[in-house]
């Protein structure tokens, strides 16, 4: 199998890398790491990473910064579309953009999180980009041609990520990245389409 | 009660007006007929209708036209970012813009739609855009200031939008605008934030 890993240097990126690199042909992007250079804010960037990598087997994209925390009533839209940029229109470009590149009943997998259904201060923005991404996948998963499945991995509050996110996430139960990387494996490998694997 | 309903010539709009014009004092607004004119895909246009509008009660979007119906294999990212401008983008400005017009313990009623759990061919924007707007009242319900309110309706199949959509949506039971309005009535009249009325 030959795999991609798109955002292959971040917390999460880093797990997939470890849990997929001895036993699979492992192709690794990221904005500044990796074997190719990709910027998930970057529509072209995305679309000539693949001409690049050529035939997969499966695209995993791990890369989702950008979306913006604050209280939704001192948002504005600006900042609601601006948090759509990376997480959601970065991810469905590299769908759209990997899909001509992968094999028969090859997989996509991309990457949600736990604040469409745990609510956190000031993440109205990730819940609405969570659940765009995850109606996305559910809805695409039905009409993809081939056999490609598509799925996407949401994970829990990383423990790698308490330090940073813990005061947002009280009382929060840390997730191990081993454990979020396994839901990865389960996609690529698996035979299921259209599901959210809730990491927690 | 003084409430707004944007989108007020629209199918589900005819049926909200109904529903409420008789014991509510209603402010319609739509892009061509209504009190007011406002157009959901210019954001200065739904900044500029509370202005004149003044103090209220209720805030109701039954506004969202826009969203492409397309196969995902054979849609671009810019059409899945245009397809967010009204229904998603256009909404959220609305309930940001009501926001600071509305009185203490008012509501917003947003509009999403079934198509993000009951899926149709060429329906996955629909599905992200529904999926984004629930997950953006969901989160925004639990932050809002001065006791005020946030719910989704999402209705089925119009019977009034069977010749229009009937085809892409086989089998679907069409549901009564009759019915429809009355969750748009529950939502401005009721207790409950940040629930998703699914009415079919």
């Amino acid at each position: 199998m030959r795999n991609s890993c798109i955002g292959a240097s971040g917390t999460i990126g880093s797990a997939i890398v470890s849990e997929l690199e001895n036993d699979t042909n492992l192709i690794t992007a990221s904005l500044n790491t990796g074997q190719y250079s990709v910027d998930l804010s970057d529509h072209n960037s995305i679309t000539d990473l693949f001409t690049k990598t050529g035939e997969i087997d499966a695209v995993v994209c791990a890369a989702a910064r950008g979306v913006i925390f604050k209280n939704t009533a001192d948002m504005t839209v600006s900042e609601y579309i601006s948090s759509t940029q990376q997480k959601l229109f970065g991810q469905i470009q590299v769908a759209l953009s990997g899909l001509p590149y992968l094999n028969d009943k090859g997989s996509i997998t991309l990457t949600t999180g736990i604040m469409n259904h745990d609510f956190v201060v000031g993440g109205s923005a990730a819940a609405m980009v969570n659940s765009a991404v995850e109606g996305f996948v559910q809805a695409a998963a039905l009409e993809l041609p081939r056999g490609i499945r598509i799925n996407a991995v949401s994970p829990a509050l990383l423990k790698e990520s308490v330090k940073a996110y813990g005061a947002v996430c009280p009382g929060f139960e840390p997730v191990d990245s081993t454990k979020v990387a396994r839901a990865y494996r389960k996609s690529i490998y698996g035979i299921q389409t259209g599901r959210i694997y809730h990491v927690s």
